[in-house]
């Protein structure tokens, strides 16, 4: 199944996605429980809250009970947005940083998530915006000291992340936090869909690609994680409560801006599509900030 | 005036704070615009709201329109919990850090937030749970890219917060980033009160302490801000656009646990209570996390 959350009319919702026609259809969620507009926090706190929804899906879409809508981040503020940094071998060796010996984690404010189609708007005082394409994991169980081998039980689904970096911000500054260079407004784009895994291969090989202006600037695969879904919500659930609709933003494949010669930055008027394996794609036009 | 969220049979609210007998009462806000229960942020998104809560304190007090209730943090899901480190020259010495250049910046989850009496819960993976007493300045207007002259018109109030750090976990590990051990669960405490500015001091002139058992462990004064209030938000409001509720930690003065010859970090059963002029005293017990 895909859900997605949009922007219609009568109010933000969680729906589920029809892609059986050229153009894809929203159909309305109706359950008792869960009421006719539910967000997908609200789907994803409720124990069995996906199959009620898929239940609504399916004598939705039999119904004909489609909704006009604009599409905007599948959860459009999460709980937590943590990212793993480094976490593809390949992309870690393009970077000059040594492979770590566990998950580099850091955070986003969710304030910095927006929707497919939303602009990234490049900051004023930044000169150096890269683009890095993530597999997003959605959370949908609670859970703390989750283990490996039941990690995936509290995963509700995957969606395409784009971890938009300002490196003049993010690195060589004082105390060296990431900080500044993650979070500027609007460095989050995610979506289209929140897609359950039964209609996703494996997570761990999946083929992730970013085009800049339609040319393919990177092209790997999940299998090159050095930390496996399971291990990374083993290891930050030791210390942190992953809560329904958390993301995780799984790390960057070979082929970003800074690192190329030249470097490629993004510009004002450029267009980003991120293509990951069952997910769909994302995509994002690039706009400088106004004075 | 000074301003609590409490938990109340009735629900969670923000009400006045009346100091003038020997327990603080709490006045219920009654305000046609506001309604009978409004959150925190729903006063500070108003744009007049501070001035209507004032005036709803007023008439409640007169009125003796008391509700009973536990102390939440004052705002206690902030839309974004920024927090400066090494932001004091004696502290940034005390660790062997350089003094930063600018703003050193990182998160904590809203979820780490907790209120006055709420138990910080030592992690069963983490043996050095470090405490760090900050003033919190609370922001009560949206802005970004915000000029120091007008900083102090965004700021709402001040309050206590308990940068609670696994020092295990925040140094030496891959990547740098302070992310795990600044966020466990329950590694914020916050409160009692959002006082606002006219009932504050020079800002930049008030003390600040510590003290773990009854014993004085950090005894520094805001005079020793690297960065003022002012700077920290023209300098993050750059990149980020600052929202009602959103709080900022200002960083620690001297003391800290871990770096005492020996270290002293916390244990179960410790009590640990942090005094600003004028703020008050934000005072926790800590537990072992349960097995």
């Amino acid at each position: 199944m895909r859900l997605a959350t949009i922007h219609a009319d009568e109010g933000t919702q969680a729906v589920g996605v029809d892609l059986s026609q050229d153009e894809p259809r929203f159909v309305r969620l109706r359950d008792e429980d869960l009421g006719s507009r539910p967000s997908m926090i609200d789907i994803l706190s409720e124990p069995d809250g996906l199959h009620r929804a898929e239940s609504a899906f399916n004598a939705g879409r039999a119904a004909g009970d489609f909704v006009e809508g604009r599409l905007a981040a599948p959860v459009p503020l999460p709980g937590k947005v943590l990212c793993i940094g480094l976490n593809y071998r390949d992309h870690a060796v393009e970077t000059g940083a040594e492979i770590p010996s566990e998950p580099v984690c850091f955070v986003k404010f969710s304030s910095c998530v927006i929707g497919p189609g939303d602009p990234i708007v490049l900051p004023r005082v930044s000169s150096k915006v890269d683009f890095e394409a993530e597999l997003v994991v959605v959370i949908g169980k609670r859970g703390k000291h989750i283990s490996k081998e039941s990690a995936f039980e509290h995963v509700a689904g995957y969606t395409i992340g784009h971890d938009v970096s300002a490196r003049d911000w993010q690195k060589g500054r004082p105390g060296g936090q990431w900080t500044l260079g993650k979070n500027p407004d609007s460095f989050a784009p995610l979506g289209p869909y929140l897609v359950t895994p039964d209609e996703v291969g494996d997570p761990h090989a999946l083929d992730v690609t970013l085009s800049l202006n339609g040319q393919t600037m990177q092209s790997g695969s999940t299998k090159e994680f050095i930390f496996g879904i399971d291990e990374l919500i083993a290891h930050v659930s030791q210390l942190i409560t992953l809560e329904p609709g958390d993301v995780i933003f799984t790390g960057t494949p070979p082929g970003v801006g800074d690192a190329r010669t030249p470097p490629v930055y993004l510009q004002g008027g450029d267009h980003v599509e991120i293509s990951i394996d069952d997910l769909g794609t994302l995509s994002n036009p690039v706009v400088a900030e106004p004075d």
